[in-house]
């Protein structure tokens, strides 16, 4: 059996970004999408389009796991390459389920949903990654250039974190 | 590759009841559990002790997915048996969370949790069929002898509420 | 200063019941409103129509305080007798909010949202009265004759819950 | 009637900071609290120390009202200046509800759970004002210098809101 199992000790990583995504922020979260896979991650996300549907998509091409923590309450809002949808029914308060369902987390570009998800990740001490243009200035988390250094550093510090190694 | 693929169209089905429970509750949640892995569904549990820890170890015996949203905000407080653990962080409010992201529910014994489960889903229109000592009497939903008829109910009704089909 | 305090000590009681009640419930629950505000205390509830409003409506009435822990996102959809709308836009995962809130409950008629909250409100350890016919059988919690019991017995419990006596 | 009344058309102003405040963020907040409450406005805040305390205890100390939206599962966790404590049990899930309760936001300096609940008030529609140091730079929301203008502009705003005015 050649694809990644999708459990322990498979990775989670919550990938953020808007809804509606610019074909750069589109190239970003497939990429993202693609390497999380390949590296036997499972992909965490809001479940909807942009950003969230890009990383999906580049998820499952290449073999990988998807979960969409939706805002809705109904199971086929969900973009088509979430595996498991989740609806929530809880609005905007599933972006915290998001992030807290990753291990890690990497920002694609985004707006002000983006920014409430990177800092609900760093309130309860989530590692945040952005990638692309971030929704504000002086974050403080590092900026990776290009998908492969985000989706390294991502793997790295959600093994810190369940390792227990302090960030 | 022989084992049930984790997405659509993958029944999603919760299986609900007490953290604590008696040995028959325990041989009765083992059984749906594997019964539902059988069958390519997708069981969704509350992560923890008990009736879920049951349902997700048979499942799991039985090469089938097995996902847990958490009360607490520690993922490492799931059973073994979860492959996908949702840590929610919203206590009790997650009980919603876990009949919502069935697309029907088995409930097995139980006491307040289990019948608060029963109820959300009946508010929400998911079909429920009980198994063992309902929670409370007069609830008016169907009550399975065996697991094979609480799955068989189970995965019938989720078939349904997904092709829209009225209960 | 001669005004009513919004406060310590005032015990703050949930009242919990369809929103779409018999004639009876709402004269029910409108004596129970009207004499938890003579009791000084401050009514809890889902913010909506039938039961609620009818409660609202007698806590106002006689000079209450009252709020409103809302499903949906918008304030006005509370009913007029709602002096603090809290809009939760959490769904259903507010019914949890109400039974949290109140530091005992008064259960008036109902189906299953109502069902979900006295199951709720007993798995965290609020007291529940119920007035009217129940949402099902063998809940074990005391039934109320009539709203000058059931207010009398959530206010015993609210009083005994603070000072923390073991129910 | 002489007493103030807690109901429309009062304003509810929702005052976000952190929990561990420096001593000018804590007279920024006390005095907003104060002229929140000489306004007629309901304080709305999280209910526990450092900026959400200081802008309780002012308000309660010009006679005004105050809501604490709390995380945990606890009302005695909330501020002495609290009248109406909510303990959600929601953890840091509560953001959003303290956000969506106001009709408007002043966020007090604050870090990253200020920056969650900046973000998520304008990814919901409520308008936010900063004073102080803001948790982050380029947010785009306008920045007060003193508490009198922060008050000024989260009311006219909050009136607007309630009126269906566009931002």
């Amino acid at each position: 059996m050649s694809r990644p199992e999708f459990r322990e000790p498979s990775f989670r990583v919550a990938v953020v970004g808007a809804g509606a995504a610019s074909s750069e922020e589109v190239r970003l979260a497939t990429e993202v999408g693609r390497q999380l896979a390949r590296a036997g991650a499972i992909l965490i996300c809001g479940g909807l389009g942009g950003v969230m549907e890009a990383a999906a998509r580049g998820a499952r091409e290449a073999g990988g796991r998807t979960v969409g923590l939706l805002p809705g309450t109904d199971a086929s809002d969900a973009n088509p390459w979430i595996e498991l949808p989740v609806p929530t029914g809880l609005g905007e308060a599933r972006n915290l389920l998001v992030v807290r369902a990753g291990e890690s987390v990497i920002a694609v570009g985004g707006a002000w949903g983006t920014l409430s998800e990177i800092a609900l990740a760093r309130k309860i001490g989530r590692p945040v990654v952005t990638l692309g243009p971030p929704p504000a200035e002086g974050l403080g988390c590092p900026a990776a250039e290009e998908p492969e250094g985000a989706v390294a550093w991502a793997l790295d510090h959600a093994r810190d974190l369940r390792s227990g190694v302090a960030e």
